[in-house]
């Protein structure tokens, strides 16, 4: 069943142009993929739509910084030391293997436990090489980040392709806050890309080795974490686990009332998560809330919790990370650069607290594929809401002849000019052209017919409805985008 | 003067969160900045200019491909071997440099020449290193792309940061053809971070080791390379200078008769080129043509060209190239992934051939900063056109009290929740409020005061007319993007 919906996922995905592994000529290479035609225009449409939320709505500054970046940054960060798997290699045929993924498959819970321990648990389980049966070397430590070297000769520099955006977001602090006009709170938003070396990576765009994100920093002062717009989404009802495991099904609000989610500034960000996901056409329905726990949060963060996915495919899939990593890593910087990060504030000097919400983007655009899967019979389709769908309409000619077409032409090209992302077909049946359009969720189909060259009206048919109606030319737009 | 210029450019925006150096904190490393909030807002509207021109205006397709690519690409497209400088090192203090940049600084031409040729020209000139005068090494070839390596064990791959955006575009010819229907022309854009190791940068944003770029390919019959629309660019007058260095001052039909842009598709590509810079706001009377000479054309190329800028700042700059690449690139990759790229069209077998219009990203937005640069007596700011500007409109509150702030708060969220970018400002004199708006080139400012509460109408200042009007609340929207 799971495999069966991926797979007709999969190939609408790759004849359509949403998304395709990457290098396929060359044999591919795990963990890169291809946006195509269609996906690139359903990636913006994404991104488009958090910064309706986030830069329009809220006021979020955005910023975009480099993704390649120097060293120290990462030493700070500790992203040097502390941003590595345990990884196991086969004598035998050289594969490696995260170690914490091969003993989950027999039952043993190992992430976070260190090198030695996992050693030993992998021998008195007897696991070996998964592909060839081979015995296994002892754990290493393997750091996820990209290295290269910036310049030549004496001047050259390590630097790391940046594992997350955050970091980059944070060194900018002392000029964000003067373009704040030293108040707080403010909000700094970056979509663009990361990076990292995931081992064996073999889910699709679940996993992947350069990914997009849009990272929000929210800079706060520590004592006052209020969200004035909680009651907005309080009333959400939400499934959710909590730190020791423990399941519930009840309201936002109530949650924060009976302290499950202690922070109003986090219960806040889960909502509004919720509601953004929903508004990509992600299935409400699916999302379920999860904190993390104590022995996996960062040591630096009181709470942090995920906002997850349920996929018929891969389980749950984690969607956006909202966490409250106190004055941490401005303070990391701080003492690693000698830059003063603190702010004076009524008559106060202190660090800023950060509560970051940390979206991914391939993920959803995943989860929105998935959440609109139509499988009708025969035929598999996407059913994407308006905001998301690649193109608004197809404009169709009923026929290749009598100025039909070109007039087909025409109304293509007054929305087309109009800014609206239509497109125009003119190639086999009617019904054929429906179904082409369907497969990539394009929500309106137009056609142009005899009546249209007498009338200067054309039908329109809503995918979802199924219900065909006329509308003039001179309508178009608004009934389109209304 | 041209220091001043450009000091005055940089002063605007390093305060004002347009661009500054990345890593400052950490003493910063050449050739990386951040886009900071009002930069970011530039950036993403000369992306959505470029989209609009040539996804909504010329359907193109839009592709995103990763940034991050295994060296069998590299070393098919030519770049593994071929894409380097030649690097000399100080053999006192180590820095390095590039060989043709010294001896050009002495007036020697050495670009393209062999390294002992390049060795034995610096020996003879007595070039010595420009910082302590230490002896230079003999050149060496030093390849510009960043490395680094995949996976990890005897699966781990080299791979490199990819140095232009158009390899990876290529790669999935198979399934772009597929996605046109087997038909001729087709276009793609693709919009995205390259990376160069550039040996030492110190031209802002001009020379970057990350930067964005936006190329797009047109994929042609190689017996058709006609361009229907050349008559709405023909009439347009320019400056050329051709392969041999002559100079014209003539219009791009004309030259394209006279044979000196011999492909009518590269003459409208030019000339659409041109319009595209001067909708972004880059001043048309500097732009200028230039031909590439016959030693410093790629050898498979029978025809390229520039556009360029001539800057107070930096002299001439490169903003597009647009070269016929052949079939080269799709034979490259035929021959090493043993892919056939070669496609049947009209009873004949053939690779298509590449046109490929390569625009820069941040140097065009340079170019509009220098160009909208207004010096006004004490003070600095920039007349951005309103499709290039960061906001649309400031809304100022006259005074903090009798509701007048709270009305412009109003004002602010109906316009904001249009989805257009606008920002409130309530501190300090309407003088300084409107200083501020014009430094970042903000077209319109807009006023609420007791009458607003009266009639509801607010007075709308235009920058460039700096004239004012009284317009009602409701016909807002429409007056601000008309």
């Amino acid at each position: 069943m799971a495999q069966e919906t991926y797979d007709k996922i999969l190939d609408v995905c790759k004849r359509r142009g949403i998304v395709y592994p990457s290098f396929e000529i060359y044999g591919g290479l795990g963990g890169f993929i291809d946006y195509g035609p269609v996906g690139s225009r359903i990636k913006q449409n994404v991104e488009d739509l958090l910064r309706r939320h986030y830069v329009v709505g809220d006021g979020c500054f955005e910023v975009q910084c480099p993704t390649m970046s120097p060293e120290e940054i990462w030493v700070a960060s500790g992203h040097v030391k502390g941003f590595a798997d345990l990884l196991v290699e086969c004598k035998k045929c050289s594969e490696g293997y995260r170690a914490d993924k091969l003993l989950s498959e027999v039952g043993v819970e190992a992430e976070g436990k260190p090198a030695e321990e996992v050693g030993r648990l992998i021998r008195e389980k007897g696991v070996a090489c998964p592909s060839c049966k081979g015995t296994l070397s002892e754990p290493y430590t393997y750091n996820l980040m990209f290295g290269t070297t910036v310049g030549t000769g004496s001047k050259r520099k390590t630097a790391y392709m940046r594992p997350e955006t955050a970091q980059t977001t944070y060194l900018a602090f002392r000029r964000l806050w003067e373009f704040a006009r030293r108040r707080l709170a403010f909000v700094v938003i970056q979509i663009g890309r990361s990076f990292r070396n995931e081992i064996s990576p073999r889910q699709g765009m679940i996993r992947l080795r350069e990914f997009s994100q849009a990272e929000i920093q929210y800079f706060l002062d520590p004592e006052n974490k209020a969200a004035p717009r909680f009651p907005e989404v309080s009333g959400r009802r939400v499934k959710l686990t909590d730190k020791n495991g423990k399941l519930w099904e009840t309201t936002i609000g109530e949650a924060h009332r009976q302290g499950i989610i202690p922070l109003e500034f986090i219960a806040y960000q889960l909502g509004k998560a919720m509601a953004v996901f929903e508004d990509m056409g992600v299935d409400g329905g699916r999302l379920q809330l999860r904190q993390h726990r104590e022995d996996e949060r960062a040591f630096y963060s009181s709470d942090t919790w995920d906002v997850e996915y349920v996929s018929d495919v891969f389980g749950r899939i984690e969607l956006v990370g909202i966490a409250d990593r106190s004055g941490y890593d401005l303070g990391q910087h701080m003492k690693a650069s000698r830059e003063d990060m603190q702010v004076s504030l009524d008559g106060r000097k202190f660090l800023p607290h950060v509560i970051e919400v940390a979206y991914g983007i391939d993920r959803p655009i995943y989860c929105v594929l998935e959440s609109s899967l139509v499988e009708d019979g025969e035929r598999s389709y996407f059913r994407f809401p308006k905001r998301t769908a690649p193109y608004l309409a197809g404009v169709f000619s009923l026929v290749k002849k009598d100025g039909i077409d070109a007039k087909a032409e025409e109304v293509f090209a007054l929305l087309r000019d109009g800014g609206l992302y239509v497109f125009v077909d003119h190639a086999g049946s009617i019904g054929k052209r429906y179904a082409r359009a369907d497969e990539i969720g394009v929500p309106y189909s137009i056609t142009i017919d005899y009546d249209t060259i007498k009338d200067g009206t054309v039908t329109v048919r809503e995918r979802d409805q199924k219900s065909q109606s006329r509308v003039a030319i001179a309508d178009l737009k608004s009934r389109l985008t209304c």
